[in-house]
């Protein structure tokens, strides 16, 4: 095999990937040449621009660290995170529906009991955030595992002040009592930009697009014979719900964190100041297994 | 615009990129925005799956540094160098046929006289380089720069052993004389793998292929009101000319290395070994303007 032109290279290197070890990795070679070859072909980079390519994303590795993935940021802005999300999560009635996991989820947050206050030493609106978890049948799942973070009212999370503010807030771990509820007290995020002082946000300038993502809580659930839920709750009224950087928005997804004067809580709490509230229930669906188990 | 799912997606994007800041970076964005859509959707990737491509992107951009560039090393074997070469390269009749540049050119090279021996402290069997560039039309060209660069025996570049052999070697630059000749002495190269030690070796080999390039001169050839000449000539009969790993060989690239007995070589260099000759003669293309301007 020698003599390649611009429309004979494609089948030489399908031609070379024809014995891979594994029908998958070879699936997903040839498509990803096939695409690749015809992206190429399709724009005629000049040399220059070809390598303006490989230094974009030799720039993209090197921005990423254990603080940072500048490939996940990609991968989201240019929509591929919410495909592949589609891919993967098609939903039922009653299931809650899923979007992007985000940069800023971590793994091991503090186990916090319902109705914990999680600002930790973060200043804002307080917010109470209840809700519960069921089956797509509304059947209560109880000791349903609920992970939530949220950024501040300036748009940070935590793990982007550590130095600052020394330990984990506005994120825990909690779990759905016996009717499947959850509550817990925190401060009412803001909308924020994403990370854009480097390569994607030098594409995202150039496309002609801003950084920023509507305000959102995100919540991961998970229970036992259940797909884990990997979703955010959107607040309304938010002026980025129709340009989200990352294309996240459902309309399922959003609610009003209606705002209440200060005083007695639905939880019993005293309140000093004008608070907001959350509520949202969400449905779980069944893992594919059990579902055909049953 | 919101509740995107796998089909809507796309179109989504594309409309966030109406708006680029230049139409070529939105003809570009838009036709990378659908060719890898289509590649997700094809391939139907696992959330781990993509947690995959993320992780291979992330240390192959990790992989790279000023001695390394493995996303280079990457756009080789899927063919994409050559698909680039091809379309930047259409090679009229009397022009020499082009290929991929490598990872091994170095920026300004010893400049050599004609008849140096660049094989500096490396040992092989001797090789005399012969050769003359020209015009498509065969007017010999005087003053031409001709960078030649080759690996050693074992396959080995001098940047890659350079803490033991101290000095740049087996490369350098020379100028045609006034017939547009060049001759130099150096050793016979020998067929390499490219470096796969990292990511891109992963990828080769669960492609099930080989990471090696048959034996080759680089050559790399200017002249002003003339497009530069990027190309290698091979070694005839090398086992890998069919299966470089990077698609680079072309039949009028390949040449005897024709084998000579000690004595007195056509440069009349006394020659203590048995040695091989080279001769290739170089044609170079005008640059569109200067054509158009003939
Ligand atoms: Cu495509
Ligand atoms: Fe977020
Ligand atoms: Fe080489």
């Amino acid at each position: 095999m020698r003599n390649f032109n611009e429309t004979t290279i494609t089948d030489a290197v399908l031609e070379r990937i024809k014995d891979a070890t594994d029908p998958r990795i070879k699936e997903v070679s040839e498509a990803l040449v096939r695409h690749l070859h015809a992206f190429v072909r399709e724009i005629r980079p000049t040399q220059k621009e070809w390598e303006y390519g490989i230094d974009f994303l030799t720039r993209t590795g090197h921005m990423c660290d254990d603080k940072r993935q500048e490939f996940i940021l990609l991968s989201d802005t240019l929509g591929v995170s919410m495909l592949v999300d589609a891919i993967n999560h098609p939903v039922p009635e009653g299931a809650t529906e899923t979007t992007v996991l985000g940069p800023f989820f971590v793994q091991a947050a503090p186990e916090k009991d319902s109705g914990a206050d999680i600002s930790g030493p973060m200043e804002g609106d307080p917010m109470l955030v209840t809700g519960s978890v069921s089956t797509v049948d509304g059947q209560p799942l109880a000791g349903a595992i609920v992970d939530v973070w949220h950024s501040d009212d300036d748009g940070y999370y935590d793990v982007q002040q550590l130095d600052d503010i020394g330990d984990l807030a506005m994120r825990a771990r909690f779990h759905t009592d016996a009717n499947g509820r959850f509550h817990f007290w925190s401060i009412k995020p803001a909308a924020y930009p994403i990370p854009h002082d480097g390569p994607v946000g030098e594409m995202l300038e150039v496309q002609g697009r801003h950084p920023w993502r509507p305000a959102h809580v995100h919540f991961m659930i998970s229970a036992p014979g259940f797909e884990q839920l990997v979703t955010h709750v959107f607040v309304a009224g938010d002026k980025y719900l129709d340009s989200d950087v990352v294309f996240g928005v459902k309309d399922s997804l959003i609610r009003e964190f209606t705002g209440h004067p200060a005083g007695r809580a639905p939880d019993g709490r005293m309140v000093e100041r004008d608070y907001f509230h959350l509520n949202y229930d969400f449905g779980l669906k069944q893992v594919a297994s059990s579902a055909r188990a049953a």
